[in-house]
């Protein structure tokens, strides 16, 4: 059975569709949290906040601040009237603060959005967003990474071909390759952790940067703004200098290229001819009713979709940042979808990596016949050491490969073309050679390393990237 | 007063939602006819074709076709249901086969999606929806194409500054410049009109691409199917060779790549140091309440922020395409949003950058000015030619060059510092010098390559771009 | 035997060294024609050419132009040296115009490059360097259909395991898949040798586009520059309308999208556990000293990282196309590596998916054994049809997806399942569900579209593509 | 004078060609860090000290390990002869092993490259490069942040118009506009500096990750080796997991687009019509011998350029994430030249992004000239403020609104048409007007940001970002 995870059957959040194709692209629950509405809440969060922090640095009255405050409250406002008539603004912060100070009287009304611009609100905005969303990112993260820790564990001693450029290559466990998953899950889940901690900054600057709209008091109204909202306060406002959108960008990416390697392996590994593991399924998951036969990798599949749509969006974040001047002529404006669109994938990336690793089934058997079923020839190297003692090593090579070749193109053991030439049967008897050719004998540091990937994924447990927003 | 365009106020088509930014991505006709209930209704009109067409293939009976064929309109489904059932299938199209199967009696109910498989439907219906976007947003691009002919021909003789790495360089005219946007517009739109033409394919093969699923007539059923959706027949079912969508991939991301270059030169132009152009704006575009006094260049901008975000989709778009065997493990779902984002970011821009051309205003005084303002360097070239006869070509350059570099330093007319030179004196008097540094008369064949600009669009014009869906 | 292809063991071409990495990147001929030193011989064409058009304008003296045209050899030149000195001037033709006139005596010194700027030299360069290398690019592309079309014709009948999402799905035939293949590289083929025939324009324009610099008689000199080099003659110059280059590297990205196609779906078929195709290797290829039971894949790995590059490289080139103004500020720069690298990397790919696809070896009897091993699941949709008539549609589907689980999780053959199972004796026998589950049966219409893909490939092969520059 | 810097005259280094446009795309001293020739030393490094580990753990005889490492020497090996031959292994480390061992005698000849696999060797030669070519770049990063932090203190008055969406707002300081590059840049630069610090890390696994060919001492080894070459001990090896590489490629993305940033102002800022600032130029840089009045931003252009070549590489290099099982088939493969050319390419942005901001020279006359042309409309607000005690806020904005349409209509100063309100008249005088409309009084926290920025870059001065390799 399956159990309780961050995402419940793919359900959105109350008041955010997931749209036609959300099945696939909006697992789990970052999306809800990356959505227009939510996105309108964020702008709201961040005028409550602005008109707050004005109150509390003198700037503006505090009753003002209040009344605005209890304003702020996205199901107030209509999301595509306030979309449409961004066309005039070039951005929804116009009207939506022309809303805004519409429903409230003066002097309220007159000390909504003051002394800050729009993109004050929509960059504060979209760091929420992320704010937010990157809690339960991070939490499938740390949980498909935890999945991962579960696998190497049980699987330490679980031995299968290694396999490279998707030739059967010599020995390793699959313990070793959950591990190897669990160390990039870590290694770049830290990294977005950290840039959650403090990456994700407030931003205030008003018209072009000086804070002139604030009586002098921007500092301290920048201060209580950033804190307000639980962001960082930057050194500077950060209008035209896109260091923070990238490192989020970046982070965002070097997830789903580690969920995606994930994604591959599995539905490698679940192909028939392979089927050394396949997906747990769940209710309905993956069945195909016109064939009835197939358990699909569905979320291998969807992992691998979303996936393959983020360095895309990575590159256009990191085009954009060339902006012109104080506040630029299209470059920010380009960012607004795609950062959000990241959070989306990368997190229905997460949520159903974590869905698959957590559900994973894995057979043992199935992999140690697929090596077997080699004949032998991924321990060939193994024999050379085993002959080198007594031959050398040159002839020792020499002879298993000529063995392997004669194995290989006669379809037979190693074993047994080996225990037909002269050369090794001075040396080595059938139970010696059995003993060279035992893969688990061949497994080199594979145990140890696995130790070390779980070593270190419990100090990165001490980390606290699980926190939810 | 702005001129009727194929966009009204941003408005979006009745059923789809513009959404927060709507305002900048979804300008025009275009977002509304590929946003996910256009998509849903061209599943269903997929549905309904291939029911006839198999019923006119003899495959299934014509009474349960147009059973089904009643039963397929989006209003009966739930668009956001739909898309979280297809998590369990990793695609939309098994639930509402079961959807539109459900409302129907039997036999109807069990021919519904006969001999097909779900990426069937959805290819098709994507390439659907990419005609019926394409006929509007080809509209505008000939719509701005023709305003920049409109430019071209009323600024045939209006001299300004050409500039190169965004510095005066030597004289152009307007008309040259926005006949330059125009070719760069027609060769764009021919090349995308093309693909609408030729590229859009129906897909259908089955399960895995064989047609084994229609009786043994599957080619017939194919080719009906086709015809009813006004698609082309492809020579293959293209489940997993995605050329049709790289194709269109690309001929988009040129489109918008012309579209960004001509936004690039109205903002530059727009600045208030050149002011050589403005928007025409239009109620409330562009205006600022902050700063009144700017105008702010919104539709340039727009322009600017959509195409920024196109070459990434199509990046997007060309990493898919390496797709396993019969139909692909995540590279072909990659695709479903991306390629109706870049219809939708290219249809928005072109929207915008219609009515950019449309209603720009131009200040030919102002061009004169800035381009007298360089003092004649621009023409330092032309008062070489004009010195060349008289101290040949070698001592006519040094002679300019030291001018040129006096007259910059010390911020005088070139004309007055070449005058006070002894060797120029004794060859050219003043009226020969004005005749020289006329830039009216160092315009080359600027004229002549705006006629031969306007005769291919004329020519162009002849190619049936425009046609609506 | 490995046979004769264009790409004799990736020696590149005299004078053009391959590079660390060029095995893998540098395959066939096309990287000697896009070098470095082949990009420097065609800036010089173009100086050549530009005399010679010249002189046939009467703009400069005939002698002049052919002094100038006879020392337009790179031979005569140091690479490093131009590309050190590009730096001062922000590109190499200010260099080399000085040091070509620095070989010259006077007059012929004075009337190199007259009239023309940087761009017009690099870019009419870097069109006649795609030129010369689309020859044999498309002539390995013409080579690997070919092979394609054999494999089809050959492996009409071969049945292997159609797949989906990586899991086996229904019965195809190697014929089928090959076909695929063939229309994909056609399609995508046929458009870049459109692309080559019309698509590469010569760049004439001077200082800012007006053809100002050959005394009224630009366009003419246009003209036969164009026809001296065999360019097309473009409407205008298009130093800041970059149409021209975003098709050229829209259409190498679609070729090389579906070579990865090809690459991908050859290697999964080469994994030792499916092992239905292999490479045909030649001398050395493929092997492992450390592994000598292997066979790796080198071919399709090198094709799949050839096309892997492909994308990023695009969006570059696209990224780029909003040029200010009458020449760029970084713009145009940003292309004139990506370019030639786009016709590297797809030119290396195709050398290697020819080579890949003439010397593939396929297993007819391993794709059948492979199929059986699915103990005749793929065919449950056969055995539906076959029941059918008997039982009706729906009780026949019970019947058989009863009978696929209970063989799936007995590993179990269906037929011998379905034997036991009392609705269906009474209607079928052993033949009949012998006959019902006969893959061969069940291939619906993949011979007639093979030969679809053939007959369609026998049309292309009249189009004039792989002709040599 | 130009200061001494990082980069004399754009020369390669011994031994590494620039390259036909390496003018541009190879300045400073990055490019000859990350050459072929720079590649082969490193993977030879990397052999060297491999065998010295395995010596050091026992594994193999000191005297071997000497030996070998005594013939780790670029120059004893032909670059080319190793690429042509990479094609039969499908890399270059296969013939170097070959050709190193062919050099030694046995026994050192045998124990050349023992218990590691060619992605060992290859990956760590990379992070050796990235390391030795991050030296300098990182110190060519803090050149251009000290040079952003005198020109923020040296202009902390300086005033000139804020811009938005190219348009002038309210005034900022030039001080605070370089103090956004420099807090851009350390941000960017620290997180690079860091990943260099503990990003780059060995590689050492052998065939498939187990180190299974070191008798048991692998971790010995491993540590060893790292320790060796000055890289991290990883976890784990990291064949198929790369959030290494996608961690370096995002850091350098971002330095990029912040570098980007600064180019684009500087392009904008010295356009003739705005000649606020402009390149120091220095001998010969951006002169234009047939514009003998340009003074071309040729630093700029250059930066811009191979900035915008950088998203498109970084898109490449998470895209090739996905790799499969122990070692992949072709996305290793497809990291090799991006990621170099990455460190290229950001290379050569920071040493002429550093040479353009340590000359950049900067007109204060003409920035207060060009904020004096807009008439006082920048100081609308300020006027509002100033007004809004007399008159209330609603009247006092309505008032300069107003006023502003009229000054913008009229072409006259605001404050003339200000002094012509009654509303005004009553309130203010000249005096006072012209005190409101100071721009130096309407600066807001301008000062304040740029100490805060100042701070910040001195602590960010003591992390050891600038040391060589």
């Amino acid at each position: 059975m399956r159990p309780p995870s961050s995402t419940s059957e793919g359900e959105p959040p109350p008041g955010e569709a997931a749209g036609l194709f959300g099945g696939v692209f909006a697992r789990g629950p970052v999306a809800g949290l990356v959505g227009d509405r939510a996105m309108l809440q964020a702008m709201l969060d961040a005028e409550a906040a602005l008109a707050r922090a004005s109150a509390g640095a003198g700037v503006i009255p505090a009753a003002a601040a209040e009344a605005i405050a209890a304003r702020c409250d996205a199901r107030r406002f209509d999301v595509d009237a306030l979309g449409r008539a961004a066309a005039a603004a070039g951005n929804p912060v116009v009207p939506l603060v022309r809303a805004l100070a519409g429903q409230l009287p003066e002097p309220a009304a007159g000390h909504v959005h003051q002394g800050a611009t729009s993109q004050d609100v929509l960059d504060t905005a979209a760091m929420l967003v992320a704010r937010r969303a990157l809690g339960p990112l991070l939490g499938d993260l740390a949980g498909a990474a935890a999945a991962c820790a579960r696998l190497a564990e049980r699987h330490r001693g679980t031995v299968l071909a290694g396999r490279t450029l998707l030739q059967q290559a010599v020995p390793v466990t699959f313990g070793l390759k959950a591990a190897g998953w669990l160390v990039g899950l870590d290694e770049t889940r830290l990294r977005l952790a950290e840039v959650r901690r403090a990456g994700l900054a407030a931003q205030l600057g008003g018209a072009a940067g000086t804070l002139a709209g604030f009586d002098g008091r921007g500092l301290e109204v920048l201060a209580r703004f950033a804190a307000e909202l639980g962001l960082a306060e930057p050194t500077l406002p950060w209008h035209a200098v896109r260091a923070r959108p990238a490192a989020l960008a970046g982070a965002l990416g070097a997830c789903a290229g580690v969920l995606g390697k994930v994604a591959r392996d599995v539905a490698l590994l679940a192909q028939n001819e392979v089927a050394e593991a396949r997906e747990g399924g769940g209710p309905g998951l993956g069945g195909s009713s016109a064939m009835p036969h197939k358990r699909n990798p569905v979320a291998a599949v969807a992992v691998a979709a979303c996936a393959a749509r983020v360095p895309g969006l990575v590159a256009t974040m990191l085009a954009a940042m060339p902006q012109e001047h104080e506040r630029a002529a299209g470059g920010w404006h380009a960012e607004w979808e795609p950062q959000r669109e990241l959070l989306r994938l990368v997190g229905s990336a997460a949520a159903w990596g974590r869905e698959l690793l957590e559900e994973l089934e894995v057979d043992a058997d199935r992999m140690r016949a697929n090596l077997d079923a080699a004949g032998g020839l991924p321990l060939a190297e193994a024999a050379v050491a085993a002959l080198a003692a007594a031959l050398g090593r040159p002839a020792a090579r020499e002879t298993v490969e000529r063995a392997s070749r004669r194995a290989a193109e006669q379809g037979r053991p190693l074993r047994e073309v080996l225990l037909e030439s002269p050369r090794v049967a001075g040396h080595l008897d059938a139970a010696d050679l059995d003993r060279a050719l035992d893969p688990a004998a061949h497994l080199g540091a594979a145990a140890a390393l696995v130790d070390r990937a779980l070593a270190a994924h419990a100090a990165a447990a001490h980390h606290p990237t699980e926190e939810q927003a």
